[in-house]
């Protein structure tokens, strides 16, 4: 059990976080959603907010009074549990509440819990906050990812800020970490917290591999665009060869062409790319078909588990060849907390690592990220098994 | 001709009250667009403001240097003739050029205009800042609906201000106008300004009828929902009755149901409706199937101005049953103006009339408002003719 | 009134020729549906009968026993009046009742009906009995167009007989008849058999205009093709160039260039075409965007109702300016009959004429047809107005 | 190696067998295509043929002459390799060729694959003509199924045959077969005919797991319905929850509730539903959602693969949790017959087992069925492992 003081502070400096990221932005950059995948900044501001307001104050706190009856309508996101909530695709209409009264809420609530930490709470309410620090760090990411988005598919490419560098280049040498086959464990062993989808810690058997050290770079998939790898249907799955003609791609995600010249929108404004980088912005789609047209293939997320303490992770979400399942003895648990990863086990693709935007101590080896195959506003990257 | 002191008048008082119709908004209300057919706020700033730069100053101010670039991509509207442009669903999507940024272009245009109205100026720019003026005009009205559904479909009903009174009680008794078959003039005769759609009077024959001097009222309307109106076939269009089935209408925009009573949103907020005050916010096919339910039918656009004189009318717009096509002798102007009004003659019923947030002046008795049949978030009444 | 001889006649060589016009099909080609607006053949063969059942036998034939308790759900089209039905777009994935059983229904139903005939009838059965007769022969027009369609649409090309001859060229000189402005009388007297659409006949008011003799030629189109007609907005409505762009058409429905000439596709099979015949199978918005590029424009269906009599028309479905809309005085007839034609009265257009595939007789100078301003599956041609 | 004569046998009565089964259907029931993923029965039987001629014929009988240019176009179902092909949704809009001439085909082809099989024929002629008879088997069952639901989703419910028995009553009792945690040895060891994506035989670690004897039958599902598993989404995923409200979904495909009973469509007519029959026509969103209800779960295929020997398994495909990817060293055949299965590898459930209509010899307790995770008119079922 983690003591009182240090909860607080990880609470405050959470909370801290999450509007020290939203400092540079303008008023109206708050409120846009211009995809279904995107959220407008205020809405993270507000979710997260009522995450705790919902889950803790609401039950946990004697006397709570609702900072305002609409909120539970306007900030949640996908629990069913908890009532009937604004559509997805429509976040982006609400002007109202405006950005001034989401703050006021989130202030309310930051300190409602911190007087709820000032008295002596059970390790339920402990176990809420701490799930709701670590829901409020993923939110921090996706609250980046979408910033980007939204300055990024702006016609004026806005810069975020002048300081946050996304790309730097990698200097290792390439080579291939040989790894044996045999029974390996994997998942998390609960000492510390996690997520309940990485629990259940388990044996299973993997097959000789070899892994790439370093990370698909800008330069290599250029290569790949250049031998018309998003023209030939050879290298793609049937979904992801559909994805590319009905949707036209043709290269990854932010990248224009300026003067016969690749260049990437970042939160730097639009830059010349560095072919020694690592890649970013791809879907699963592209990055098997990379590897299909490479003669390699993608890691399951076990080698990639098995692997790990080798290689230098962390900057990149890197897609994997696994599926979104349950590992075995998985249960969800009951109620609303059990919304939080269970009934997103199907057609997703699971990722690993970590990136750039991931707040600190906010990965782990064991933690399993995921998304829909076609999605690609994350900061997603490529590394070889052979 | 105009004298150069009335245009600088009317052009600076234009661009004024334009801005004093946002002021009661907040920041984030400039920049959704929740529906369709509905522009941020922003936008219409914006827009409007872009219409002189374009037809005007870019071409007929010595030296004239564009605010920014790429702002004709962002605030064309529909003009094919100037380049490309934001398609109309993604104008919600932009949170960049932010307001205080827009409001600067706004400034620095009507600078300019006011610059080279202090110059000698041809009839053809007189003219060109006269349809920039009613351009602009026509665009306050579209502004106030849109701020109107930007903010009456937010679930929070923010009111715009306490002051703006939309509804008022009709006290007239009703009657009977009659109207003698015979030869009637129609259209403008260009002694003051009007659109190149009013232009072409024209004889035309129309046979006895008689026409109400009063709008439907609410309390009528409650009627034909209470008699199951909305639930039988026999009195919709065939087009009518699919748009009834598939998207679940059941009574006017903005009408809700509380406590067993109807309210219904206004610029003021949420308020009980007023059986005696005019019907508003239908689509045609609520205004044609309303007739049939009453055994009426609507006025012809050409029935309606031979009768307007002797009508109180201008608070609501008023659907007609004819079908928005050219006058005899109508041919498009060259060029972009001449994509203001032809290109949209066909699919699209005629109001006449005028509304609430029509701008002083902008309405005539033969003025033409057109619309497709099934939009309603302009202020739409009901006039019938039996 | 009609004698009952002639009605029987009349009666027996409709329901005979519709069967005539399917002799060259295969039984496939009953079944298929390619398209929304097109219907099998054999829902046609089964609708036809099913109206005769449904209006008359039902009501007005003592002890008539219904061939089968489900067609009425199979084979109502649209009549809300008459309950739930197979939905429009479910037609073609229909195998049964297969084609034997649908001539099976057509012999009982046409027996039935004889048998009626053979008994002493009230005026009110004759008129019904004429609406559907009527009726059919409009569907034997659909029924042929929607066979061009099946036909011209399969990879194959297959022809549906060498004698049909759908194309002749004109013969006549261009030349420009001249109508004088004035009062003129449109609709129709009801001295014999019209629909309620054409009904009404009322004074209307006409100005000078002069009308081709002649319809464009499929040379003439040639010509608006070739000088980029499809590709410059100027000439298209917004509605019409958003179809143009969203369905990248480039020339009339059937038309393929074959070794750089242009053919079409004809129930003779894939023919060149013949620059003197006249323009067929064209959308309104080409045939206005047609004439725009000519600097002509379309008549109103009121000028080519006063034209007509000089004109040589009938071969081709000619586009008007018109809108589909009440004459004055127009009701709508009570029950399903009323379903007939005044439910369709908006977001159409009015064409007039006849064409290739028009049953003898079943057209006149006052008939109104009426389409969508997008479809063209119609024989559908252009004729222009100075 | 198979001997040449066993070959020309299992072809003949494998080309037979395939016409067997259209024997009771009319002309009609060959054409029609009710939904996406469901074929006109005329496109099997030419896509199969089509088949031995791309693949064999044309490459290897010397002087083989195509018995039409464009059916290659008209019944390619998917092979991006080979060329362009009539858009899978558009397969029920070709009356043409009609039924009479598809058979012609067939026995064309029939007859040329015989007299190649007269003659010496290489080892990998030979691997491509079983290929060929195994692809037409695994046609053979979705003729079956595409047949059931063209004949179940007419509104007359016609017969198949009175012949077809679905459904048989399971009589065993319930049981839970155990299996041990430990390394097993999973996929095909390639001594007999499989596909590729059952090839590389690999060990695998599994734990501890139950598994049960039965199939889940109709009565139990009755109890998650009467329990209002359909209405909780608790149960579900979120895609599955989805899935249920966007299409409302209530009960499984095929099934009518009539005079309070249920009853459902079958190969025989509308019949009582046994409850001690095996549940049938279920997705995988309804499977996993039963067994949450349930409290236990769905197998892995790997689990099933080891446990199959002690089931009685082949009359119904069981849904398994696992998603459908590639065995370790994997690797698609270059070429067409690489679009076999390894583009399908993602965003597909995998299921286990062989149903009434798959053919006699067409599975095998390694064969890896797939399919997305909300189709159920394929022959699906579920088991339940705790």
């Amino acid at each position: 059990m983690i003591d009182t003081q240090t909860l607080l502070d990880l609470f405050t400096d959470t909370r801290n976080h999450t509007e020290t990221l939203c400092k540079p932005l303008e008023i109206e950059d708050y409120v846009v959603q211009p995809a279904m995948d995107v959220s407008p900044p205020k809405w993270h501001l507000g979710h997260t907010t009522w995450f705790f307001e919902e889950f803790i104050l609401k039950h946990h706190k004697p006397n709570y009074k609702l900072f305002h009856e609409d909120f539970a309508y306007v900030f949640n996101s996908y629990y069913e549990t908890l009532g009937e909530r604004v559509v997805r695709s429509n976040r982006g209409n609400l002007s109202r509440p405006g950005v001034a009264k989401v703050y006021d809420y989130r202030h309310y609530v930051t300190n409602e819990i911190k007087e709820l930490l000032a008295t002596e709470i059970s390790a339920e309410i402990e176990e809420l906050i701490q799930i709701g620090i670590h829901h409020e760090k993923q939110h921090q990411e996706l609250l980046m990812t979408d910033i980007k988005y939204i300055l990024g598919n702006n016609p004026l490419l806005p810069k975020y800020s002048n300081d946050f560098k996304e790309h730097t280049p990698q200097t290792e040498t390439q080579e291939w970490l040989s790894f044996t086959e045999g029974v390996y464990e994997i998942g998390h062993n609960k000492d510390t917290f996690c997520y309940d989808n990485e629990l259940g810690r388990h044996k299973t058997y993997i097959q000789d591999f070899e892994i790439s050290n370093k990370l698909v770079t800008n330069g290599a998939f250029i290569e790949f665009i250049e031998a018309g790898g998003y023209q030939d249907f050879n290298y793609w799955h049937a979904d992801g060869w559909e994805w590319v003609k009905e949707e036209n791609h043709a290269h990854p995600m932010y990248w224009h062409k300026v003067n016969g010249d690749w260049h990437h929108y970042t939160l730097q404004g639009l830059k010349p790319i560095d072919p020694k980088a690592p890649l970013c912005h791809v879907s699963y789609y592209e990055a098997f078909a990379y590897a299909q047209w490479k003669g390699h293939r993608l890691p399951t997320e076990f080698e990639w588990e098995v692997a790990q303490q080798r290689l230098n992770w962390g900057k990149r979400w890197e897609w994997t060849e696994s599926a979104y399942l349950p590992y075995p003895g998985y249960t969800k648990a009951p109620g609303a907390i059990g919304e939080y990863n269970g009934k997103f086990m199907v057609n997703q693709k699971v990722l690993r690592g970590g990136s750039v935007v991931t707040p600190p101590n906010h990965t782990r080896p064991t933690y399993r990220n995921f998304f829909q195959a076609n999605l690609r506003w994350q900061y997603t990257g490529i590394r070889l098994v052979k």
